[in-house]
């Protein structure tokens, strides 16, 4: 009985046509962003198998899923070691400069092209489980293009494939999806520009946008290689991908610049905010202790829990010199003399923080979790952008007026302080940071809904073919109507040619009539 | 205590915050979609102000809304015999070539270039109108691009304003939101292009995508001269909507051809699709009257309720050898011998008949309300496109595979009754006509909620400026970066120049000493 009670509820709960689902997600911040939407499908009665490697930073086994794993040839300690490692050349770098700034892009793809193909084959050369993955007759596959393993996979099963993604390093969104990047007004990745570009910024981001397709190529050099190997012809990530059914872009245009969009997109900006849940006692007693001064909470991320000595002991001079209480995530080594009105945590509830009432300033790294939660909360920031999107997220906030950014290169207490006072001080971060935390938190349908509902969509309707532009079956020179202006000028020519050919006939015809004439 | 609850009620049905909305609609078909927004908009509490002119085609009051007239110099009757002029006019002429379709566009320009603005001087140099309006202190306004009044209107009241449309037939949504419109597969109004073009078809496609500004120009040469005259300082309509906070576009992409779209332009689809009611008894015994082969619904929209008689009587004949019933919007001359299986009507319930079940197909000139009906119901369609957008509208539903198109033109009972055969018998057309309604039908937000919430929204926080793209603030040049390109060039020549300059001293330097080393 209580048998046919739960199957009621799960029919309540779910939709009527539930759905076979693969998710192949990819490690960190961004297993984060997909979970709540994979969890919510599972909740909903779909069948969702989520494929893992064995060793990884953050993923795991999932609400209302099944987990699949396979194994790989790298332990999760490795991973973390790479990663410090990676993280470090990427600190070392003072990116101040836009050629810095193109530098540090080129080192970047250099190492992700290797990075981001650790489990490929893995998976994809594993003939168990992807015999098993074929059995399972899957209505559609959602994964993340940053890691190409679930794009290949999808492509080998022959599902349509939905990508969830923010911030490709080369903008494999745009490209794949024939999206139109006005290079005068919508900044490449990591330049730093907003869309108000000086000539020299438009240049750089000219040439840029020119180079894309280029960076691409270079940081799919090891993923276009196994892809071909796999599905057993000369293809490449950027023509598997243009195949995609839908793309989740997982922000919103509070924060992100307006750009076009192709139809095929959605925008389903922060997946993960959530409502501030209340504080642990003792937190809640600190976080209070500082009467109408409020706090400050200041991390930089899961992937950087430390800083080096002497940088950490700025940070704690320029607090020691604010009446503001500071909840800052730190594992390294503390001063003799640290500062009373600071209190360190290895871990620190981000969300419930910056939705407590007395909170007065974010100091972040500008990860992408971590600004919606603090545009959702409406908390103005100081940031200190370490790598990747980071500094791009960084240089919109301080574009409309709600953030301060520094270099974590050249960070100084002084520095922190300037900063720090004024977005502390100067009312109108406040002002304008609520402004836009009530624009994001408007909207017509939850992100998370709205996710859910483009899966089952998909799986519904076995694509979304609807969506899909015609530009995917132009080739370049016909996208850019090249043959055609080719074409016009060819008309245009061959019309002057006979038009001054018949009037040079004409003109001599009369010539020689008047000649003859004269002669006569 | 009745007036209490009554409040009450208001306060549960509107939002907590109720906004101020002027509506200056347009007539016809125009003010048929945006009706149901508008009186959802007064349900939910908002103070909702329409302005009309006091001859109008078909506006009239609307619930929950004040309605406010102006005089103008015309009667309704008038504006009948007109607008019958007009479609004889187009109705004349036989656009089968691309050439004669161009044409038709210029001579549609030149009609609509005077027809738009016949309201406007009537409602912005009506003083006291005008000052009644301005003591209102609307939030916003929600008008139709189509007539300039309404956008004058807003810009005069410095009001955000939400322009709703329709294939604009200059396309001013594109040129004004600064939306990329790629030639090469996004067919221009009035081509009757789909987005799969040969050569030729891309040639001429891009040749009027360049001439569009020219068109803009050309339809809004008064209209400008009236928006420059009332609001005391030189401007043009393209200009004017190009402050527009959102653009509400009437089509779905079930109908229309992927292509990109701007942040602040909301798809609201079709908002006027409502479910079918059950039929009249005389009707429902008509339409049940021929069993299994079902019926067909014929209308060629409100403006055409006769044809020529020749014309009727291959309709007639056409009809006379098909076993189903024809249920015809028809009040010209019937001939003597007339099929029994047609049933001629004044007036016919369009969506009520298309959602019956025995209902085979719909012989419609492709009104923009009347096709979404069709699609919204599955019924395949015998498209006869009249003038205006029909001709695409047509195009698109036979790229589909779910419609035939005929000219008017040339229409005759052979021509008529071979695509009538191929809908009713060929199952391709009524299964894509299914996949395509289903599509259509499933979205994750009815499009009156998404118009109604964008409206709120646009009330709510004065305007959308986070949707605006900052290609508003370049110029032609910078937006196409040339100045880069030059500047890029110029750089480039300079570096080539500095180089080759560098190695010939060199060379001469090196030249020389040899040449002295010879000498010596």
């Amino acid at each position: 009985m209580a048998g046919v009670w739960l199957l009621l509820v799960l029919f309540l709960l779910g939709s009527a046509e539930a759905g076979k689902l693969l998710v192949i997600p990819s490690d960190g911040s961004h297993w984060l962003g997909m979970k709540p939407i994979v969890e919510e499908l599972g909740r909903r009665g779909n069948q969702v198998v989520v494929v893992i490697p064995e060793a990884s930073l953050s993923m795991g086994p999932s609400q209302n899923t099944t987990t699949l794993t396979y194994p790989v040839n790298y332990t999760k300690a490795e991973l973390e070691a790479g990663l410090a490692d990676t993280i470090n050349t990427l600190l070392s770098v003072d990116i101040s400069t836009d050629l810095a700034k193109f530098q540090t892009f080129i080192i970047s793809l250099d190492i992700l092209q290797s990075v981001i193909v650790r489990n490929t084959e893995g998976l994809l050369f594993n003939r168990d489980l992807m015999n098993e993955l074929q059995d399972y007759s899957f209505d559609a596959i959602l994964t993340d293009p940053f890691e190409p393993t679930g794009a290949i996979a999808g492509e080998y099963l022959s599902i349509p494939a939905i990508y969830m993604q923010i911030n490709h390093p080369c903008g494999v969104d745009a490209l794949a999806s024939q999206c139109p990047v006005p290079a005068s007004y919508v900044p490449q990745p990591l330049t730093h520009f907003t869309d108000h570009m000086n000539l020299w910024q438009r240049s750089v981001n000219l040439v840029r946008t020119l180079l894309q397709p280029m960076a691409c190529r270079h940081l799919f050099t090891h993923a276009d290689e196994i892809a071909s190997r796999a599905l057993q012809r000369k293809t490449s990530m950027v023509e598997i991908m243009s195949r995609a059914a839908l793309w989740f872009m997982r922000f919103d245009f509070a924060l992100e610049f307006p750009r076009p969009v192709m139809p095929n997109m959605v925008m389903i900006g922060a997946t993960v905010s959530q409502k501030p849940k209340p504080l642990a006692k003792e937190l809640e007693e600190f976080a209070n202790g500082s009467a109408e001064h409020g706090f400050v909470v200041f991390t930089l991320g899961s992937m950087v829990s430390q800083l080096p000595e002497a940088k950490a002991r700025e940070f704690f001079e320029a607090f020691r010199q604010i009446p503001q209480r500071v909840l800052w995530r730190y594992t390294g080594p503390v001063p003799e003399n640290a500062p009373k009105n600071v209190k360190l945590m290895k871990w620190l509830p981000q969300n419930d923080l910056l939705g407590h009432p007395k909170v007065k300033a974010f100091i972040t790294h500008g990860g992408s979790h971590g600004i919606y939660e603090g545009i959702c909360n409406g908390v103005p920031m100081v940031m200190l952008p370490l790598f990747g999107d980071q500094g791009d997220n960084a240089q919109r906030l301080v574009a409309r007026g709600v953030a301060e950014a520094l270099s974590i290169f050249d960070v100084t207490s002084e520095k922190l302080l300037v900063a720090l006072r004024k977005v502390l001080n100067d009312k109108s971060y406040k002002e304008k940071m609520s402004e836009l935390s009530a624009i994001h938190r408007d909207r017509p349908i939850e992100p998370l809904d709205l996710a859910v509902f483009w899966t089952e969509f998909v799986m519904r309707h076995k694509g979304a073919d609807h969506l899909r532009s015609a530009a995917h079956e132009l080739n370049w020179i016909q996208y850019h109507s090249l043959d055609v202006i080719g074409f016009l000028i060819l008309i245009l020519v061959t019309v002057i040619f006979v038009t001054v050919k018949s009037c040079m006939f004409c003109f001599r015809k009369c010539f020689r009539k008047t000649q003859k004439k004269k002669e006569e």
